[in-house]
């Protein structure tokens, strides 16, 4: 099987800090670390629900993927993300099938992942990202 | 704890034969049911990943609120939903925290589950339903 977990899913927010005070008030979720991902522009926090994560995005600054996603749609869902046992198998896969890549070769993500990402167009305007975990 | 899971991740779609069989063939996954929720105005197709689903919603009509979703943004992510123990117990924990409840009483959605719907407005963007499975 191509899926092994749905990983995350990731909200974009304007305020890290005031958002993982709202999910810990709310929902009694707390985030298992924070980290700067320089390269795709965001800090993230990951809070374990379940067997997944929700993962919430702050953008570095407006001229970020995230950034220009809030000033385009404000807060709110941004993209999913599955584990996968093999990237580079699934990226065949997928282009094969047909999706439009938006990266043909694994990059490393937040938590030393080999990660990939997927456009919405042609994937039912979802942005979808692909994980393998180290 | 509130949580018990994520339940499902919702995502509006204008065809779901076409989203089902885009699923099916990227992505090695299968819907283990699907179901007309006249109440929600929507056809939706449940489709099991780790241990939660994929919802994959087609609105019954461009007047219903996923109608008009589509109309606005297009397909794409919609909302999320997580498994409570007692949903009253949830809901009041929510209003007194501050959340705007669409559902201030639960109703009865798809799987015969009790649900509410909390506002996006105040909760990050993010569409959220609380789900206590019978």
């Amino acid at each position: 099987m191509l899926l092994l977990n749905l990983d995350h899913v990731a909200i974009a927010v304007a305020d890290l800090d005031e958002a993982i005070e709202r999910y810990r008030s709310r929902y009694r979720v707390e985030p298992i670390y924070r980290e700067i991902v320089e390269q795709q522009g965001v800090e993230e926090a990951m809070i374990p629900v379940g067997g997944s994560y929700l993962q919430l995005l702050q953008p570095l600054g407006p001229e970020t993927p995230v950034g220009r996603f809030l000033a385009r749609h404000g807060e709110g869902l941004h993209h999913l993300a599955y584990a996968v046992p093999d990237i580079e198998a699934a990226l065949a896969h997928l282009a094969a099938e047909g999706a439009e890549l938006i990266d043909s070769e694994p990059r490393i993500g937040g938590r030393g992942a080999r990660i990939a990402f997927v456009h919405p167009r042609g994937s039912n305007g979802v942005l979808t990202e692909l994980v393998e975990l180290a």
